[in-house]
């Protein structure tokens, strides 16, 4: 048994360390947005250090940066992203890929014979890109980036295939980045928790039971616009009034049970100080593990707009923009945590993830699941975003006892 | 006793005809604002009809154009604007300069000779300008037009001094367009309701009790951005919500008594849909005849803000921008408006203006009025802005035979 003490706590932090010098010119915290120089130069980095773990490095259609440690198939795979958001943190991403190499090397280091071909990957592009994407990589892999992704272009006329390329990939050729069927024998994520669940019960380590579904709408609101002075309170069908009743009606139901929603954008026009806004739009999501919630919350807020609506004469309306199901982890990468987690004595409590990560992806290839480290204060996407050292070296070892447990089932 | 059959209708019309030709390109609707090529060419249009009505025209400093008929002092004044909002309508301040003229016609026709000075006015600017000011020129008669304000400057850096040499002004010598104390016998201004009111109780001619102090503010929300999936709810500071309570709080305020709130305009930051707004700022306005009210309810809403503050965690503020008293109508001009009405057996009713005029800076200068005529459908500031020929004769009727009634008291 490999214990908590075979992870190298200051390898892995200096090689945090060391990612987050490539970063953006000109933006708050640590910018390495996909695509961006920063992000091209980091992964010259990522590929030199993958090698130094005794790891064979490849770069595939999709630009995803795979490295393996032969072994029987079908393999063992772990990984996550190296991409951030504009003025993000350190550790969203980075600590899934470098955890991985540091595991690598303990199981080299250790020289631990493993059943399974290990396949430690840094997939390309999983935060929210200029095209309007996210988990470009993982899509790829798991078969389910199309042509017309290809295709889509961002403001500067780009399309997505011409990034791809900037990035080592070779998009003529995409369907060679996926997997085959039957290749995953398990796929463990390790990811930061970007929020405070697990800080707020001091637990170090979390086991994701599945991974939110989302449902993102628009919610417009078409009043009456009129002169703030001469309209009467009674007389007046105004927009921005209808919709503030609806964001308050997202926050209502999404209390109702563990999920959550939120609306993240509003635009008010005409938006002059003497003018009853005429028309408003909402932008707004709701995130929950269960499809059952989701369906049942959207049609509870579907009669709050309809019933907004009558009572205010605003003509008010839910447009669904994208549905994305929840994922629920596999019961057996769970057990295996568990057993991981006991073997290393760490105490962990299971819970959702209602962020989106290239778990969802991998899990149409084979059995997945994640762990979580606690974020301080619940912060993500900021520069504030922080892991403490103790909880990268629990999440690290974790990860690897997870990996053995896996490998010997 | 002259009587509503002296008011020619179709000259009038005809002159809201031809006014309305003079009109930006490019812009929906009747637009001619403030020193537009369109505005500047359509004031020598009438300064001759102006001249035709047997009225001596002249330009003050600030460039109000000024038409008299002799008479001892003090005068009897009436007029309104000629400038429009971009997109307005044909009837919001045109009406009361034209029906003014038709006044000075018919008196000179009917033969009648007035005790006092009669003076017509075209206040220069009275919608809002670039320049961040209304009630331009009426500012300037009343002694309310500072240096401080002729500095001002639009986007393009011209100062409000510079605009209104270009208008035919002098405003180096701007103090020359103030009416010395004591000048005004009565201020009559007609004008249209721009609300539902008249309309809504089938009547012709309203008298105006007064016109609604501005309390105008924004309030700010700093809460705390976080990401939309993984911040519980029950974790967060959502300043949305928090604004989304306030919008609704201002709505219920305003609702009691006969006051108007509204909030035009919103700002929401980040704005992403995936992250919790950290930062909602809104603009607001309050608005009543009575002062007592305006207090009240601003006391109201601080302390409803305040409960929001404390209860979300979200860091909430009420900033004053402006505070504009309400002006009471004279009751002798009040009761002269009766009388006259009475005379010309016309129905009417008394209610508040909640939009600004310039009768606000008139009522520095003596005692004011206003009448007011309906609007169809209550709309105004648009291209459907619409008062009724039998009520735009009802109201130059009730201008005349106001003005009479006031020049033998």
């Amino acid at each position: 048994m490999i214990g908590h003490a075979a992870v190298n706590l200051d390898r892995l932090e200096a090689d945090l360390d060391a990612l987050a010098e490539f970063r953006e010119p000109g933006h708050e915290g640590w910018t390495r947005r996909v695509f961006s120089d920063a992000y091209v130069r980091s992964r010259e980095w990522l590929t030199e250090t993958m090698r130094e773990a005794g790891l064979d490095v490849r770069r595939d259609a999709a630009g995803n940066l795979i490295g393996t440690r032969a072994g029987m198939s079908p393999a063992l795979v772990t990984g996550s992203h190296t991409d951030s958001v504009a003025d993000g943190g350190r550790f969203d991403g980075p600590l899934g890929v470098l955890a991985a190499i540091e595991v690598a090397r303990c199981i080299r280091e250790g020289g631990i014979e493993l059943r399974h071909e290990l396949r430690v990957v840094d997939f390309l592009g999983e935060e929210p890109n200029e095209f309007g994407m996210s988990c470009v990589g993982s899509r790829a892999i798991a078969a389910n980036l199309t042509r017309d992704h290809l295709a889509l272009r961002d403001a500067s006329g780009r399309t997505l295939a011409e990034a791809i390329t900037t990035a080592g990939g070779d998009p003529d050729h995409i369907n060679q980045a996926a997997w085959p069927a039957g290749g995953v024998h398990a796929f463990v994520e390790l990811h930061i928790e970007q929020g405070p669940i697990l800080e707020g019960t001091d637990t170090p380590v979390g086991i994701v039971s599945g991974i939110a579904g989302i449902e993102r709408m628009q919610l417009t609101f078409e009043g009456e616009a009129g002169h703030a002075g001469t309209t009467p309170m009674g007389a007046r069908h105004d927009a921005l009034a209808a919709a503030a009743e609806a964001v308050l009606a997202i926050e209502r139901v999404a209390s109702r049970g563990d999920g959550v929603g939120t609306v993240g954008r509003i635009e008010a026009r005409p938006g002059a100080l003497n003018v009853i806004p005429g028309h408003v739009e909402l932008w707004a999501e709701l995130r929950h593990t269960s499809k059952e919630w989701l369906d049942a919350s959207r049609a509870s807020l579907e009669a709050d707009v309809d019933a907004i609506d009558k009572r205010r004469g605003v003509k008010a309306q839910v447009n669904i923009l994208s549905r994305t199901d929840p994922v629920l982890c596999s019961d057996d990468v769970r057990a295996a945590m568990s057993e991981a987690l006991r073997q290393l004595r760490l105490r962990s409590s299971t819970l959702p993830s209602g962020a989106g990560h290239d778990t969802v992806q991998m899990a149409r290839l084979g059995p997945v699941g994640m762990l979580f480290v606690p974020s301080v204060g619940g912060r993500s996407h900021c520069p504030e975003e922080l892991t403490l050292p103790a909880h990268l070296e629990a999440g690290t070892a974790a990860l690897l006892a997870t990996l053995l447990v896996l490998d010997r089932r």
